[in-house]
């Protein structure tokens, strides 16, 4: 079976991306990751509002999802021009933290791979909490794919 | 008429882009007038290989089209999840330069609009010299669409 | 006369700086200029907290600056390891709003140059209003510094 | 004993590092610390153009240093303006590969660490080889002051 629509992502790598070795800057892989989820939640149908301060229309937040952890590896270089496949693979860690592995390809070629763990906060008082319930049902969506392709 | 589809983009405001005033960070807009004009010549059919140094099966170059100028005016905040569409509106100067204009709108209304003006020069003597070919053949379809517009 | 010596900056390129042209990428030029600004306002004196939202102290600020209008001149190409002196020259336009010329320099040569035009709003409604008293203290002794030299 | 100075470094939160939740955006932190490295190969006396491609009177290099690993735990929020200390602790992996791992403190306070793992190889071919004697030299150094602490 499939991997769910929302989950599987695209991008061109820019010249901006790219650094003087000709090959893309290694930090912008974590940003293309986060920017990748972002894209995955809208897709998925949730308003950004109810994950991001600072919507337009946006209520104060609550509840905040810092990171706490990132990582990637680089098995290729990507040069201008490169069409990347993105696919995430995100898993609740506990009720309030999860995370959201990436894998990159490029014609069918593992090019790198990225995880950003979050976690639950309150705004305010910064102590841990749940995750809000528009990232549970994310999640949960989520999984229902993966046991699918059991 | 309408403006030629490969001169109309659209691009989401991503978390990453906004800063502590809870809006776009105002560099960020330059960095998207230059995805712009990339998505733009690819959209258009012209390989990346044919503009940028460092592709993945690129020769080296000879022409390069650095930046000698950039601007850009700021109309209205942007948040997180907002939906841009870009309108490109490039012009070449003389045989040897050109400029392109963006406008950015978000849901008909006027964000911002961003200018970068490029040169052709000889990639080893730096040198100016006349625009690649690639680049004149976008320039000018681009042109016969606005001329359509009249 | 030498300027004040909170105008006069310096910053090294670095690696991620550049991109395949083997040059420092263009926009990160006007980063650069709003960081020697910021780092100007640290030199003179002036707490973050009286500038910017999202200080570790701060209170919410009752006045925001956002930029309404930025552009760069680009007259050398930069490589990583080039140091750069940066020289700010501030004028305020009106009583709610200046802006910030840069004028970036490596080994005596003119590389390139940046301005930032700010004006002063109410945060809730984002209506005009007059200029910190902050950025006011620091707009003045950078221009009595101007006149010292005449 | 000390750390060497070459090791010890610092930085100020800019505004521009910021997102809308008001504090530092993950990602800087992985450029932080490659920025890191660079000012530290630099204090310590080594030519950027030992090291990097693309330096202003480099010759075009026969060995690259990409990353293969870079990973990151935050333990604290950053706010702007906050000075930051970077402490670097390089070590040798093997004869084709070292890892620099850097930790940020604010006010003696843990804030992050990060990682970054790079490997020798041929810039043409791609295939590992030795480190450049000018980076074996620097983890030397680094590595004698090391045993100094002991």
């Amino acid at each position: 079976m499939k991997t769910d629509k929302w989950l599987k992502l695209h991008r061109t790598v820019r010249f901006g991306d790219t650094d003087a070795a000709g090959v893309m800057h290694f930090h912008q892989l974590l940003r293309w990751s986060h920017e990748a989820w972002e894209e995955s939640l809208q897709s998925y149908g949730l308003d950004a509002a109810a994950v991001f301060p600072g919507t337009r229309n946006g209520q104060s937040m609550d509840i905040a999802l810092p990171i706490v952890h990132c990582s990637a590896e680089f098995m290729a270089p990507l040069h201008v021009g490169d069409d990347l496949s993105i696919t995430l693979d995100p898993t609740r860690l506990d009720p309030g933290s999860f995370e959201v592995r990436s894998r990159f390809t490029c014609q069918e070629r593992a090019i790198a791979t990225g995880c950003l763990r979050h976690v639950a906060i309150h705004t305010l008082t910064r102590r841990r909490t749940s995750l809000p319930e528009a990232i549970d049902r994310w999640l949960e969506a989520s999984n229902v794919g993966k046991l699918r392709e059991l």
